[in-house]
């Protein structure tokens, strides 16, 4: 089973920003961490450019999609759109608690045409969504 | 480890109430395949009072507890009152995506003062709220 | 053709509380009447606490329903849900015109999921509301 | 006793409009039925024209009315106006359960000016607006 | 000079509607002294019907109007369309004062396309807007 | 084919009312050349009145309808109801780009109802609209 | 009879600030003409301070006032506390039509405690106001 | 003179509860400081459940109830309802200055229906809603 | 210890204004008894001007201020910010109970800011103020 | 004539996502189409980037634009910039009625700053928009 | 070149009122730094009293306004119609960024008449508000 | 000390763009005269991009950014989160006075992250906005 994790906007800096949110581990140690423990073939794609995203989505070659879009959650008709027109399941993950943040953080567009959501576990939101998958594939 | 699993209203009907959205599993079958999956000590409580769901939370006897508060989830302050005063993590989980929903769906009191939120993925978010507290306790 | 009549908080002051808007007959009384006059069978069941009215609603013993939730038609998703899963018709009652009254008792949680509303008609409303029972099972 | 049926807007096509809301018999063939049932004099009033209604409302020539104004319930302020300037008690009727549809019906202009509000049985609203006149008439 | 009044919804119940908040005085009786009293050709129209306002209204046969559009005067856009599209001008009046009433009087579709308000002072308000156009023709 | 041209309020003063927003072609004059253009089989109804403009809908004796309901847009019900209820497909259109003027333009009540909109382009909208038609009965 | 006007804030550089609205003639010699004009005793009194316009409002030495509060028309609680406190009554004006203006205009919270509201025939409005006193004191 | 002190949902955990809100007294210990202080007859009482703080406020049995509702406060229409439908006044409190939290508890449904709110001076309000009845029973 | 009461705007009208509101009591007549009752210092001001109440409150010569700031109350962030920047502790003050009255009556910019807040209770709401100085002082 | 059609995102998958909403034919086989059957020069532009698209519509070299802008239509202040910005007239097409779909669909920031608006038809809406310039050419 | 520095309520407590926000430095001595650092006449004024600012603007003798009008930014329509009313130009300043202060600190009545807004710099805003003045006049 | 200046969409096109809001120097010769106005290092990006924008911010390469985001200012969640990440700090500049334009330019997702706001002063913003950083740099 393939798992894809796509990473929005400033997840890049993960490790240095805002230690005091987001933890100050890079993504890439913990994405290899992760790949080492499950039972999954995962690949990853990183983009600041909403359009980028939606091009990854679009390629469809994985049985599954762990989505954190950072900032465009809360703005994108157009990844709503992207992951409602395709096939594979996405799950929705955010590191922090965004309830517990600023009101415009509150809404996500995306949500609805997601299979799920997962939030407020730190980087762990990554290995519980993976895990999502692996529960539904037996 | 003691987990334990706190459901509000309505839940008690699992397996007979709206199937298409709830699936056909009743929860107590479903909590006997849980307790013997993981290696978590599970204790379960339902009630379709507020109140008494507030009474239990306070036993604070346990070290995590998942949450499905049902329909207070939308409306209760008192049970966001309690989870703060309570020293003990609690997960919130729901079993269908209510982002989907009604519009009064969609604003949880709860979530702001709980650790975590898992939804979407139908009873198999119990299993994902008891492997985050497998995965911190390590 | 059995008939349930469930009150909700306060609903026991009839007959006592603010008479001008309620009149001054007991609920008591009046079921009384009602029982002698039309040809069902009538329960009563009365309280303050939400989730017991859930318990009742839930029992699922009857033909039809006749619920005045009082407070709780204006807050209660879990009395709302509970109406959802249950397949016996419930019909909603307010002895009042309540459109006339504070902006807070303009919407109700419930009529969505009710058969039908009745309502500014005095205790008729009852009545009213069990003659819809009989022109249905005819 | 006199009781006046008004219809408004859209109110003729019944039984032919949509008929998985409204039903597929005719209001004259469902009329006809009602004035032999109940020991009423009825007499019945459609029109499509705002003004019509009011002029008809405004002749004051029957003890009771049910008022059906279909599209104009959430826009006429001048119907309240006049259903408030007249003297005969009126109740308003609705065929469906309109707090099941577009959020734009949720809200009647009429309901805080009239006697009473009965809906979502189907046609029979009509006979159980005329029994409250009967109820209280005794 | 030509003044037309037109006069809109319920308006002809003058003298009998809710007297605590019109008076009792028909317009009928009114109008005889008030063409008595000033110096101005008058003419009156009253109508139920939204669209016939509007067609008197373009006929455009005065030199200035003072309307009263009664309820119609909160909602409706086709009559605020006909004032912008003529050339006369029009005073619009009220016989009470709207501001202390339901909330839904309190915003006007028409006042930004009439040359003035006057509201509040009972009938006198016709002689009030009548008088600015006497003032005006000096 | 036949098709039915519904103008409402205030469009019988095309030519003459703001010229600036709405051109100086009398409608007559601009309906007598489209005529002549397309192969279609055209007649043409305006009124002032929202109930007659439902009588005319309600008729049903065409295969396409392009209505201008003009300031009826944006408050009615009943007009929507009215399009809701019959068969035959209906097209919105409007003169000026209404997103360019007054807020209480931008909303139409009719559009979700219709098969499509047309606007902006001045009258060519009519013609636009007719085309939609022989497009689609090729 | 004894009638006193009340300026608000600006309301001294009339005749001087935005002419295109307010007009060119300066309110004193606009008062001059007027006292001249009409069979009353007029006194004239403004401020640029809210709490000296409420001063000069309790001193209730005349038989109405005239109040044209400027820019504390939308803000002032305390002259509306002022106006409901004193016995005379109180006619608000505006020069222009505010109806016409930004939106933080359209609201007064001082017209729901005053006996009536003339605005938009220029200056004219206080010949106007002043005119409603003498209708009623025949 | 006798006054029931009514304390809502998690107002048991006080003194351990939140501290840098609540302080960290027990409302016991506080309770038995009150009793000794003024000169009034005291019964207290703490549910957790709404419908039993309702069941308890109709007993009716004391001159004076003094209530903190806590989470209840902002959400509860049913003790709103009971509040009005009782004859014995009641005072409501706060222990924080609740203006300063959530804007959800920026909204009491209980203040309008209570003879005054006493908030934000720690349990002191408490002895001084106390004194409220004291002033007046003199 | 010296207590300032400062009152806002048309509190110099107590016992004159609105008697089914403010009651009968002139304030100076008030203020007499409460200095001789109570083993506090005390001082008062009043004034209709927004400023200067800032003026005396930013004088910060005593050690506690009781505050009923009238109509700017729920108008003036300059107050709320004399609040914020001075030292000694504010209560605010209502005589009347003012969630029972207007919408804008109902929020306090001040309350947030202050150290707590007193009303309903008719004058005595200076006394349990001025008490609260007494409790916290020992 | 040269027209530009611009698409933006998830347009490219046309013919194969959501195919009840959009169709089943790619976009590509109904430009070809197009092309073939009206007299103008068409180009083709799709991208899921949104300043890409604004790359496209500010290089300025065609007569006209056809511009479905997906998503972005509801989000874009920076598409809307630059149709102001340029001097091209741009025609918004929409291939579904979106006022028939999610609330978030019903506004579009772009329409106020386009020469007209087609939505509904399918993908008959770019014939439309096509046809709207040949008119406007003549 | 004549510069007025105009800084409305609580800006006198510069250097004391809570430095966290506004610095230590009062408002007279970095006054006295600002005139000798830069080649402009500059004339400072300062009061709590909305009038009085109003009364100062009006005086007209400068060529620019630098104003800090503090609380009364949020609240006044009277000092916007007053920038409105003369021709000098004036520039907003505010010492902290107000975008992340409360809610009501969001939205500025003064910006649209302002010339230009100039905020979060500390007491250099001043300085910047001055220079532009510079700027502009070479 | 170096600046970078970053412009985002549109902002290419000054100079062309309508020049009655943004004037008609192309930024590139505006930039070359700021330059060797101030003794600073500037750096200079534009991008039509949102994404190239944020990883341009990412780059943290200088001592101060300037940033006129154009459209992407109020909506751009994606922009904000990078403005937090990064350490440098940045100043928000707008050429217009957007406070006078379209409501949806009120709100600026970025102004609360950012260390200043300068807006209206046409391209002056830019030099007013490095010399803050020069101020500072002292």
């Amino acid at each position: 089973m393939h798992v894809l994790i796509v990473n929005g906007p400033n997840l890049n800096l993960l490790g240095e920003r805002e230690p005091q949110i987001y933890g100050n581990v890079s993504f890439e140690s913990y994405f290899q961490q992760l790949s080492e423990k499950l039972e999954l073939d995962f690949s990853y794609f990183q983009s600041n450019i909403e359009g980028e995203l939606i091009n990854k989505l679009q390629e469809n070659q994985c049985d599954g999609i762990i989505l954190n879009a950072g900032g465009y959650t809360h703005t994108s008709v157009a990844i709503r759109d992207c992951i409602s027109a395709i096939s594979v399941p996405v799950v929705e993950v955010h590191i922090s608690n965004v309830a517990n943040r600023e009101v415009f953080r509150h809404d996500s567009l995306l949500t609805p045409v997601c299979k799920g959501l997962i939030m407020g576990f730190g980087l762990d939101v990554y290995e519980l969504a993976a895990r999502s998958f692996l529960i539904k594939s037996r």
